[in-house]
C-alpha cells in the first residue's frame, strides 16, 4: 500500500570515513522513509582526513545496493540544506549519553533556526555502540585490524592514506 | 506526491494522564508517518491513577483533530503488539539523559525480542522538557495550577479525581 | 558593611534524618544569605522513618549554633511556601549527575509555577558526595557505624528507632 | 607460575535470578582472581521473586563448571561479610551511566566503612548491556522468550514461577 | 530592609561573545546579590574570536541597565582574583549534564585552592539551554540568523568580524 | 598463601605528569595484582608537556617504594602491548561520568581487537576525583600551589618547566 505522502530523511555527518555503524543506521532509515539523503558536511574546522569528494565517493560505493538512498555534500547551515532538499526529518545516531547531550542541543538549536525541521534519533546495532570514525582512524594509524569496523572499500582507502603518510 | 509505502508508527506509554508534552510529540510524529497509533499500556505494577479506559478516552479527545492518529490499549509484550498492528517503528520521547539510558536499554531489548521492530526517538518542544505525568499529578494533588501542562479535558478529570480523594 | 537588601534562602528537603552532608550545605548557605530557613517537607508518599516533628527537632538541635538559620515544616506546593516566607532563593544540594537531572527538572517546573522563585545549587564537601539519608538509614539498620555521617543527636535517634523495630 | 599471594574477589548481588550477563562477568572474574565468591544478598526490601536459597541454588548450578568459583548468601553489611571471607576486592558490573553513579557512591561508602575493602568494576559482554534481572522477569511474566537471557535452569524456574502465579 | 552584610558574587567566563543566556543569568544573579562582577577571563589557550577588551566592552554595553553589575577582566587563577575583589561566591551557569561534571570538578578544585571561595550554580531560562558562544559563532560564520541568541550590539560585532574574515 | 597463578595488570596512560590521583590508583592496584606495569603511552597527538622519557622518569621515582610495580613506555596499539607483556588486565581509573563513557567505549573496542584482554576500572580516593594532569598543569602555569596534587619530584619539574617557558 502506498503512503499518504512522499517523505525524505536527511542523514548529515562528517563521514570521515563512513563506518559500519553509519551503514547500519542508513539501512534502518531506508526502511522507514521513502528517500534517504546521506549528506557529507564540509566541517573545515575538524581538519578531516579525507576530502569531501573522497568521503562522498566512499559513501556512494558503500550504499550502492540501497535504491532509495542517495549521497550528497553540503556547506552552510544544515537547516538551510534540509529546506532546499525538502527534507522532512534529520536523522542522527545515538550511541552514548555524551552523544545525546550534544545532539539534543544541536536539535533544539536547529528547531529554533527552522521550526519546520524535525530531528529524529536512531540507535545503531549494539555491536557498533563503541564505533566512531575517530577511533577507526586511530586504530588504522597504529596498524590495527579494522576489518570489522568499516566496509572493504573504506579499509583500502584508509590503508593507502596511512601508508602514504608513514612513508 | 504519495510515498512508496504506507508506514505506521506506534507511540506506546502509560499516559496517566496524557500531557501537553505527549501531545506535542504526537503532532510531530503525525507529520512524519502516514499513521500514528497511540497505545496505552496496561502497566498494572505502576498503580495508575486512571484506568486504561479513562486514559484512552482522554487521549482520544485530545487527538480528535488529527486525522491520521488513532488510539488503542494493549496488554502483553510491546513487540508482539507492534507486530499485530503492523507497526514500522516505535516512537519514544526523550527529555533528559536519565530517560535516554532507560529508553536505550528498552529499545535494545525490544530489538532482541523482535529484530523487525525499530525504535526512533523524538524530542518534545523545549518548554516541555521538565514535564511528566507524575509531576503533573503531584502538582494537581497539592492544588497547583496545571493549565499549561495538560489539555482542558485532562485538567477537568484530574480536578475531579483529587476532589473525590480529598473529600 | 550592610547589604542593599535583606535576603532569605529556603533549603527544603525531607531530612529523614538530617546528615552531615545537609549540615555542611546549611553552613555554606548561612554565609551567603542573611537568613536561611531549613524547611522539612511533608512527603507522605515517601513513607518517612521519622515524623515531621521529629525531623524538625533533630534539625533544630543540629543547627542551634547558627544564629541566622531557622527551621520550619511545610505542606503543599514548595513555591507557595517560598512565597509565604518571602524567600528569594531555593537552595538545593548537588552531589551527582543523577541528582542534577532531577533537580534541573524540578527547578524548571517551580519557575513555571512561580517565575519569581529562583533555585540555586550548591555542592557539599567532597567527603559527603556519597552520603544520603537513605544510605545512612540502611547502614544503621544493618548495625554499621554511622558516627561520621550524622550528628550525635541524630545517631542516638536512629539507634533507638532501629532498636525498637528489631525488638 | 604461581602468584605472590592468594587473592579472593567477592561478587555480591541480588541475583533474582542470575542472568547470562552475571554469568559472563563471573567467567571474567574467575580468570583474574584465584577465588571468586558469588554472594547472594538478602535484600528483603526489594521483595525478591525467588528466596535466597532458590537464588543460590540457581547460581550454583549455573557456575558448576568453574572450579575456583563458589556461591554463598549473606545478611548484614557487605563490608563485614567481605572481612569475614577475607575478600581482597568487591566486584561490580557496570552496564550504563546510571549504574555507574549508584555504584560509585556505594563503593565510596563501603570504603568509608572499611578502608581495607577495594571495589573494582568490570564490563559484561556488549550483548548484555541491556540485560537485568528485572527486565528478564518482566518479559517472562508477559510470556516473552527469555532463552538468550538466562541459563536453561533459570528459565525453567521462571516459567514454573509464573505458571503458578497465573493459575 | 537592608541585609546583615554586603555580599559580592563573581561571574567569570570567556564571554566570547556574551549571549542572551549569559545575560539572563546576570539578571538573575543581580537579584540575589548586592553586587555582581562579571569577569572576562583571559583564556589564551582557547584562541578567542574577540580580544579581552572587545569582550568586556560588549558585556558593559549589554549590562548597562543593571546598577549593581560591573564588568572586569582578569588573568591568573580565578580564586586569587575572587580574593582580591572580596567575592563571596563564584556563579556558574548549568545548562546540561556535561556542563555539570566539568563545573563540579572545577568547583571542587577551586575550593581546594581556597576554602573560603564558594561556587553556586544557577540555571538560565529554559529557552537558552541549547545556547553557547561557540554555537552562536558557528551560526554567524555560516550566515544564519542570530537575532534571538545575542543582544543587538554583539550581533553587530559578530557580523563585522565575519564580514572581514570572508572578504 | 600463594596464588594459583601469577597475574599482571597494566595501567596505561599519558601521565603528563603523574598526579597523586594516579599514585593512589597504583597503590590500590599493587595490592590486588602480583605485578603492576605502569605504561606511558606515546600520544603524539595530545602534544604532551613532558617527553615520554621525562614522564617515565617521574613515574619511576614516585613508585620506587612499591616492589611489585614497574614502569615502561609503549607505542602502537595498547592491546598489542598488553599481549607482549602478558598482561591479564588493563586498569583504568574512573573519576566521573564523562570518564566512564569514554572508557567504556575504549574498553569495548579493545575487547573487539583482542578478546583475551580484560579491562577493570578502579576508583581513586574521593579527594582526587577532581584531579587531572591537565588541571594541575593549568594551575602550575598560573602560579597556583600544587603541593597537594603531585609528588615533590613532579612539582619540581613542573616549576622548572613553567619557569623556563615564562622567561
Amino acid at each position: 500500500m502506498v503512503g499518504t505522502k512522499m517523505r525524505t530523511a536527511i542523514y548529515p555527518g562528517s563521514f570521515d570515513p563512513v563506518t559500519n555503524g553509519h551503514l547500519d543506521l542508513i539501512h534502518r532509515a531506508a526502511r522507514l522513509f521513502d528517500r534517504v539523503i546521506v549528506a557529507v558536511a564540509c566541517n573545515e574546522s575538524k581538519e578531516p582526513l579525507f576530502s569531501m569528494e573522497e568521503r562522498q565517493k566512499m559513501l556512494k560505493e558503500a550504499t550502492a545496493s540501497l535504491s532509495n538512498v542517495e549521497t550528497d555534500t553540503f556547506t552552510g547551515l544544515l537547516v538551510d540544506y534540509v529546506d532546499r532538499r525538502n527534507g522532512d526529518a534529520i536523522i542522527r545516531g545515538l550511541r552514548a549519553v555524551s552523544d545525546f547531550e550534544f545532539e539534543f542541543q544541536l536539535a533544539l538549536m536547529n528547531r529554533k533556526l527552522n521550526s519546520r525541521v524535525e530531528t529524529i534519533f536512531m540507535m545503531p546495532k549494539e555491536t557498533y555502540v563503541f564505533l566512531s570514525s575517530k577511533i577507526v582512524k586511530e586504530i588504522a594509524r597504529l596498524g590495527g585490524n579494522i576489518e570489522c569496523f568499516v566496509p572493504a572499500n573504506v579499509r583500502k582507502e584508509l590503508l593507502e592514506k596511512f601508508a602514504k603518510s608513514s612513508r
